[in-house]
């Protein structure tokens, strides 16, 4: 379920009215911006974005840009773009510095096939070459094997399991996990190619056959950027939302807060299943989210986090 | 060009009682199929198909499969099915037998990223896996490495070319297969993700800057399964039509022909570029595709062939 709080019946002239005297004069009114856009769903911040347009003459999103600033502009600047456009750019971001593989294997394991491949034509419109290759040439070794076979799948997503797979699967799984051969081809293989269906009864049998769960039998093995790639990829396939709570978690907790991840998080998920995500994280931290949240942020970009997950002004 | 000829009007129904006289009694009138099927295009096929089994009560596909047979009848089970479903077929079918890496190949670097896209998904459905799992669980080492990519990867189809970027990897291209390492995972990330454009641009500095095409430098080293696989990807991905033009000129000049390999070639490019490939094919082997195949086929086999290539009756 979403936490975003949006009207059914709003008006996108109006609302680009509003922001447009939002952004008036000396010193914007950062309360009204987040009033209007942290309550208004993708379809509507499109609309307004195309009426402020219209109306005025004007590019909205560097106006946006130009009245905000810090963590808060980054917020709205992932919260404002469609959605598949804003992953896209997530992704490009990711691959960009370092690259940041946890970004990578999030929106290639979390999304539904059909939703990725909207996302990897996004990024195709924005930056003229695929996903695929932008990941490849920027990776190498078994991270590169890894991550391109993530990003290159279009799973199946049906619901049909084959059990007979699945128990030899989890056996193949096991033996080069406990072989702590991680990057073993045959990992890589099943992980990236089995629809998700499958690779939950693989997962099943792995905790009862091997008496371990796979994600934990993988951290047995010495940490790596691998190992925690292909653990992330393994959480992302099999349990979504736990490896979201899990992210919150770890950005919450870091000394001066993890704010890329904090936001990502949030904005791509409050329109999704934010309210379980919170639920998750309440019973593993007895505290609320939003509770962490406001201890660790301040100002306009607190704001906007708390109204994106779902308080009510 | 296609070499079919089918007329802009026809009657469905008309062509459905046609069929089924063709089929009653003692023998089929294989001349009649030929006369009909062979004289449609895909959209046709199927308004018959359906026509037939509203009319009939009758599954089509088992009928028209009980009153042919041999070649003929493989080759109209190709011809009869929605291009999207024979293509995922004839890759079913090369997974499971070797596997046969020219036709996964094919299927994966000729149709373009969208159109490619159609066949997954008609795998998919079909067969309630994907392709690339079937492929990544019947393949093994470098040559899964290749295909798995092929198969995996949504290339960029648009016509921008970085000049610079064509220059550097022709020459990351060139030092591997001069150095014989046909298996380098550059050379497989760049085949298999770059847009086609892009390769072309990439082959052209290659023989500009090194003397030599880059897949008869392939050809230096030494000859494989995996060295074919890879040859077959760089000529499909940038000169599909001299590929199936010598894919002919193979199946052709066996002993004994290679009927698979000539149904395939005529039956999924007779409506879309098969009239250029017999122009290729009558100017490297002075003598005319339709020439070469009525020496090499018989019977309702070779009739058939002769009409999808163009043959007016």
């Amino acid at each position: 379920m979403a936490t975003l709080i949006a009207p059914d019946d709003f008006s996108a002239v109006a609302d680009a009215e509003a922001l447009k005297k939002a952004f008036h004069g000396w010193g914007t009114n950062e309360k009204a911006v987040i009033a209007i856009l942290g309550h208004r769903n993708a379809a509507q911040r499109k609309l307004i974005w195309k009426a402020y347009e219209e109306k005025y003459q004007e590019n909205f999103i560097k106006r946006l840009e130009s009245e905000l600033s810090g963590h808060f502009e980054k917020a709205m600047y992932r919260w404002i773009f469609d959605p598949s456009d804003r992953d896209a750019l997530l992704v490009n971001v990711a691959i960009k510095k370092v690259p940041d593989y946890r970004v990578i294997v999030e929106m290639s394991c979390i999304k539904s096939p059909e939703d990725f491949l909207i996302v990897k034509r996004a990024y195709q419109i924005r930056y003229k070459r695929s996903m695929e290759e932008d990941v490849a040439a920027q990776t190498s070794g078994d991270m590169r094997k890894l991550l391109v076979a993530l990003v290159g799948v279009h799973r199946y997503a049906g619901g049909e399991i084959d059990t007979k797979l699945a128990k030899s699967e989890a056996d193949i799984l096991n033996k080069a996990i406990k072989d702590k051969v991680l990057n073993h081809d045959e990992i890589i293989r099943i992980i990236s190619t089995r629809s998700k269906a499958q690779l939950m009864a693989t997962r099943n049998h792995y905790k009862d056959d091997h008496g371990i769960s796979i994600s934990k039998h993988v951290t047995h093995s010495p940490s790596s950027e691998f190992s925690s790639a292909l653990r992330a990829a393994i959480k992302c396939l099999t349990e979504p939302k736990k490896y979201y709570e899990k992210v919150l978690r770890n950005a919450l907790k870091q000394k001066g807060t993890d704010e890329d991840a904090l936001t990502r998080v949030i904005v791509t998920r409050a329109e999704v299943d934010l309210e379980e995500i919170k639920d998750l994280y309440y019973k593993r931290n007895n505290v609320t989210l939003e509770h962490a949240v406001a201890k660790e942020t301040s100002g306009d970009y607190k704001s906007f986090l708390l109204t994106l997950l779902g308080k009510n002004d």
